[in-house]
């Protein structure tokens, strides 16, 4: 295991669920019946057990874009042109993409890391950390060797830390590239070990006749490379992609660094399930923005215990529901640090158990 | 029928489906697989349909909560004691509630209206339209007169003007008034000829014996008033309420003057259906914020048409929904606004239909 890695894991810790009781002690003596602001009260909570604090407040966003081409590609799984990942990688470093403007809106930058693009006409402002030009092609062999998942997941890591020195204090998770569904459902159907026919989706627009064919060979891939579910590095290195593990990366570092962070949809979201299968403790740092329209998405986000702030069946990627999050936690927040409680409400709180019937 | 009423009614024209076909074919030409945006092209496309503008911003933003008093509480369907109607509408005004700071944070003002108190001790800042000190006890007879219903419509419709006249052009939807998540139930019930208990929920906090005691209480209102479903005015009337009536005229203010009106809970949205029972072009100039955990609440936003946005299992009331999701209309809009095209984007844009596999 690499050294950054090992002193990661070493390092994160639970949530603390002392300042999580006083912050909902404080949250019920708010001017509200118990537990009627539902989710919001939850989120308010969850952040003071990450930052130890009962009262917080967002200073700086960011949203985390993990760009990597795969190599199963060549199995025609995508429709599109492997191209395109360089394209659009490019593309969110000219604010024109979906992320980009979402993210301006809610006063959100961007990170683009390129972790493993086939290109070298990456434009300056993507941040450089190319293990490999894509991964190799999983249906025929592990698409990475184990040195690179680890590298990845520590890409992952120094980016987060990087940030939270430069003062961000709620991050946000995307990813762009072709094939990563593909890859992201091989990874999920290795660690939970459920059938690939009950977890794989049309993504945005595949035939009938090509989403059989992009199941048999996420099923060719598990097959020939038989990755090992107890071992998510082993997963992640026969059948994965270098985005998902620069995810599981980002999600590893923020709970080392105590600094909550969103999951985007569906590879996000499996990209958290590796971190959490890693360290056990990265949940207590996670949110999700929305749920994806793919049928596997549910199962994932219940395992990691979150819950789907938004309900926009938004299938874009890129990081784009993060921004909405972020708002939504954001006003959590001013909403727990700014409502009165019952003493300025003139209310006596036993009524107010019950104030809509 | 009231002359504004009638005028209001004359000129609610539907949605410029020229306007939205326009700004569908622009959305379609923005740098994403078409429709990966999901609800959020489908909120700025609706709203091109509402302004006839194919690019629109916010200006000014207000949530409407009408405050009121309901008779039905005589015979205990509620925990909580009745003048809290008057504390909690006052509060609205002291900036301390949940509604209050949520608006605040994403830059909401709020309009306070007594539409129905059975109070004399509000501030000043609550806007004084009392038609009756609360309603009469449904469980005996009519709730109110005609007269009252078609009032308190007009008071909705007024408010809503006044606002538009001061610049506002996205409007939210709030109330306050113990016992009328039991004056809803008895007008969905009646709207609709469903059984009252399949509709009817615990709220926040009845026990079981409370709950069935809150059924017998509405059918008996229906029983003695015997409403007819076909006519919103009578239904209304007999076992509505003055707030239900006063956001009904908000929805049909809000489609006359063509600004987006945002749906907030079960009771706004049960306001909204008597709108569009009564015109029914008033649906397409309404959005919806949550969906209320009240088993009630899907089949109206079904008949409604639309989506709610946010899961956060929220349950206070008061318009609190509404804040966020205006921060997600805009966030729509911005999008729509300032995403890149795909001759911007260098992609061609066959590709793009299948960005992700």
């Amino acid at each position: 295991m690499g050294k950054l890695l090992e002193e990661t894991l070493n390092n994160i810790e639970s949530a603390d669920k002392n300042i999580m009781s006083k912050a909902k002690v404080y949250m019920d003596n708010l001017t509200k019946p118990i537990g009627s602001l539902g989710e919001m009260e939850n989120i308010a909570i969850k952040i003071a057990g990450i930052t130890g604090r009962v009262h917080n407040t967002i200073d700086k966003k960011n949203i985390v874009i993990m760009c990597a081409d795969n190599g199963v590609v060549e199995e025609g799984v995508s429709a599109c042109p492997k191209d395109l990942t360089a394209t659009v990688t490019n593309n969110f470093t000219r604010g024109i993409t979906g992320v980009c403007v979402m993210s301006a809106f809610n006063n959100s930058s961007l990170t683009v890391v390129d972790i493993g693009v086939d290109s070298d006409s990456l434009n300056e402002k993507v941040i450089d950390k190319k293990i490999a030009y894509g991964t190799r092609n999983m249906a025929v062999g592990p698409a990475m060797t184990r040195d690179e998942v680890i590298r990845a997941i520590e890409v992952g890591i120094e980016t987060v830390e990087k940030l939270v020195c430069e003062g961000v204090d709620l991050i946000g998770t995307g990813e762009m590239g072709v094939g990563n569904t593909t890859t992201s459902i091989a990874v999920l159907s290795s660690l939970k070990n459920l059938p690939v026919d009950s977890l794989c989706g049309k993504g945005s627009g595949l035939t009938d006749v090509q989403l059989e064919h992009k199941k048999s060979v996420i099923k060719r891939a598990i097959d020939v490379n038989a990755p090992d579910s107890e071992d998510v590095i082993d997963v992640l290195m026969k059948v994965g992609g270098l985005d998902i593990a620069g995810l599981c990366g980002c999600f590893l570092g923020a709970a080392k660094s105590r600094v909550p962070i969103v999951i985007d949809g569906l590879i996000s979201s499996i990209a958290a399930l590796c971190a959490m299968r890693i360290n056990k403790n990265a949940k207590d740092y996670m949110f999700a923005s929305h749920l994806s329209a793919e049928p596997a998405a549910q199962c994932v986000l219940d395992e990691l215990g979150v819950n789907a702030m938004i309900n926009l069946k938004m299938r874009l990627g890129e990081g784009s529901g993060c921004a909405l999050a972020f708002n939504i936690i954001e006003s959590s927040l001013y909403t727990m640090n700014n409502m009165g409680t019952f003493d300025q409400a003139n209310i006596v709180s036993d009524f107010l158990i019950d104030i809509r019937e």
